[in-house]
């Protein structure tokens, strides 16, 4: 049976095709090795029609397909579940730049990019893309649409959303919808677009897209400041837009356990100052100043934000190598709080107005829970979005600290639903985030988000069991 | 029949109710007296729950509901049709600003609230809401969100959708879905915001929503620069946005004859330079440099741009009366354009890079068809947005230049259409551009469409006949 159904496919597309255990096994364990699944097929085709041609064959088949970019997802949305039904479609193939219009500053190019690949295309014109995340190397722009990544530009630049202009997608019937526009305005019927952006595969596949670029900015400075707690981070927040406005490109809180992780796991790393604080922020300015400009507009904000005793210390990135070794003090938590073993994780947002007081309070709540879980919080306050992560106690097993994990989820999602905030910021939901997340929204909500998945995929093949209980 | 409907009507909601033809009449007609159309009754509920009560009233009786905010729209977007089966639902009294939110920067509003009201609400928190359109001081936020609505400052803050964090939307069975988050990140499930951004209340009424707030500009520079042809423009428009980043917050195209027109019947205007030309380009600088330095850095900009003989002359303004005589040149032209006579608009979208050679093409064309129709041709280059629009000959009768406007309509719309454009920028669809945008878009957008409609709206209560044919 399945010896004939795959002769079928085979036929049915050009491209790759694996069907042993071997083959497959890449693509069906995501690369942390939490979730694993089956498949009947994985298929690699090699252009966008391939790709509607294998979905035109399984939706005829009422088999179940299941889209992946570069499979760097952190809740499991690009892995098969244990039926065995599946084909797994990974969009790897689709490796062109198509278009480049510098005069429109737009990059038309295929789902299966890598965004580093992409940010290269975009310098050799002498354009940026802006996106930048940890997974750049691995992780393809479909996947960062499908999911809509944030990352550390989004201060200014926005999310994986707010950089596309347009869409290229393959329905849940195989029909391939060219919505690839390079336009900055089109109010010419629903947000089709916007609608598959952030839908993990569920409602379509994306495999192209037209995105915005941006001038190279002529400077960037970074500087690391010392804050006494998270309500002057907020505060420094504030009076620093009020000040560069778009030139403020990146604004990361930083915990003191985090930088003393990073410290102590990563060679070379050294916190920029003589006394330790129990907060930091970075912050970059780039743009259109020029260095001695941005060091000044910078300087001059530091001076300010100590008189208003929002800051206790500053280091101010005088080189690039400088400035590379603060950014690696943010860019390295999260290694640094792998070595130290085990890890609970929160992705989540809040209003910038509701932030101190959540770390404040949650803080004391965990504690009283568990005195010794270490709190390794840090992320992209400018957006408002934590990853409120917790490390064992010293000394704690982890199976111990792992027993946790539930009570911990429950407590820290309470707190932020409480506040407003969402329990996925950046990450989306997959399967890890999805019954937890239903919890939270309204009957009336869900109730529209499924009358929209049964609207364009109407015997749910398309990514089965993510996002949606 | 009536009677009793509208008995039980009244019984349902608090608010105002209008049955009556002379209380109705300002609402079955839109401002420009283009569309009329009639109803069962015209009713203004008191709040959102009351706007929920309407709604759910007519699902239960099958009426259809056509929501209106300031009814300033320029599609017939919030006229009902003849049929006067209708319910026209006026927000107009949701008026409250909810709250604000400083150190989040947003601000939460009924969307009855009059766009200027809403800006002035954000400046009187040391803010602004950078929305700003010739309608504002009687076009709601809910309307302009419902669709998408642009102006003059979208090149830096983007369109209504881009200013907006959350929306609370009553659906078409009358539940009130409350999505007003005042969050930058938030990846938990699909954008339904986005969805109901630019519907044009065909897939429920906007009732609220938190938007975002930014800091108020330190300055702000205009120069008047002329322009030998739009090559040129778009060139000098790309030349600007390396130099200036976020800084250049406006860029509009003028044609000679646009502002030849404005001098023409707006007593006081003056085109500020001896010799005219072809074409002319506004540009303002705004943002966080003070006074002086974004002064030099205009400066330093316009004369590079003479170097590299991108533009003929400069005015610059040196003083907040200056700047608003510069801006009123701008402004002015849909007015004077008017006093001409009748008008074909034509409210168009192309990459940059298709629009000087749209121009020469398009105006060659219309010209071969009809040689003394006049081009009044302007609008926010720097997205890539025009208003590609005609007058009469001299001496033409009204009759024979509205006899063209189909003609004109299709021949604008189909090299708009061939060159990747849209037909609708920032107007929308309305009943106007309905058949028309359905013309140009493929059978699988047009049923992808379709389908999110049935979901939504089942019935076909919410603004029946408009978007979608």
């Amino acid at each position: 049976m399945a010896t004939e159904l795959h002769a079928a496919l085979r036929a049915a597309f050009s491209g790759r095709l694996f069907t042993e255990a071997e083959e497959m096994a890449p693509f069906l364990t995501d690369w942390r090795g939490k979730w694993t699944g089956t498949a009947l097929a994985v298929v690699q085709p090699d252009g966008p029609q391939d790709a509607a041609h294998v979905m035109r064959w399984c939706h005829e088949r009422c088999i179940p397909v299941v889209p992946q970019g570069g499979n760097t997802g952190l809740s499991g949305g690009a892995t098969p579940d244990a039926s065995g039904r599946s084909v797994v479609l990974s969009l790897s193939r689709l490796q062109s730049v198509r278009s480049v219009d510098l005069q429109n500053n737009t990059i038309t190019v295929d789902a299966g990019v890598t965004l580093l690949a992409l940010q290269e295309a975009a310098q050799a014109q002498g354009r940026m893309f802006p996106l930048s995340l940890a997974a750049e190397g691995s992780c393809t722009i479909g996947g960062n649409l499908a999911s809509n990544a944030g990352g550390v530009q989004v201060l200014r630049y926005g999310n994986a959303r707010e950089l596309c202009l347009g869409l290229e997608v393959v329905t849940a019937e195989g029909e391939l919808w060219d919505g690839l526009r390079g336009l900055r305005k089109d109010n010419t019927g629903y947000d089709l677009r916007d609608l598959y952006i952030g839908s993990e595969g569920t409602l379509g596949i994306i495999t192209g897209a037209t995105l915005k670029l941006f001038p190279q900015p002529r400077s960037q400075v970074v500087a690391c400041v010392a804050v006494p707690a998270p309500a002057q981070a907020v505060e420094l927040l504030t009076f620093a837009q009020a000040r560069l406005g778009a030139m403020l490109t990146a604004f990361e809180l930083m915990s003191g356990t985090s930088l003393q992780l990073v410290e102590k796991h990563v060679p070379g790393s050294r916190i920029p100052f003589e006394e330790r604080s129990p907060w930091y922020v970075l912050m970059e300015l780039s743009g259109e100043l020029d260095d001695a400009q941005a060091t000044s507009s910078m300087e001059s904000l530091l001076e300010a934000a100590f008189d208003q005793s929002l800051i206790t210390d500053a280091a101010l990135s005088s080189s690039l190598s400088q400035l590379q070794a603060l950014w690696a003090l943010r860019e390295n938590i999260s290694e640094a709080q792998g070595a130290e073993g085990k890890t609970i994780k929160h992705d989540i947002a809040l209003p910038a107005s509701r932030i101190a007081e959540f770390i404040e309070s949650t803080d004391a709540a965990i504690r009283a829970q568990s005195s010794g879980v270490r709190l390794v919080v840090f992320g992209h306050l400018g957006d408002g979005n934590l990853h409120y992560n917790l490390s064992p106690a010293e000394g704690d097993s982890p199976a111990d600290f792992l027993a946790l994990e539930s009570a911990m989820n429950r407590l820290v999602h309470d707190a932020v639903h409480a506040r407003g905030g969402s329990i996925s910021a950046e990450h989306g939901l997959g399967v890890l985030r999805r019954d937890e997340s239903a919890r939270y929204k309204s009957p009336v909500e869900l109730d529209l988000m499924r009358r929209i998945k049964s609207a364009l995929d109407p015997h749910g093949l398309l990514n089965p069991g993510k996002l949606l209980p």
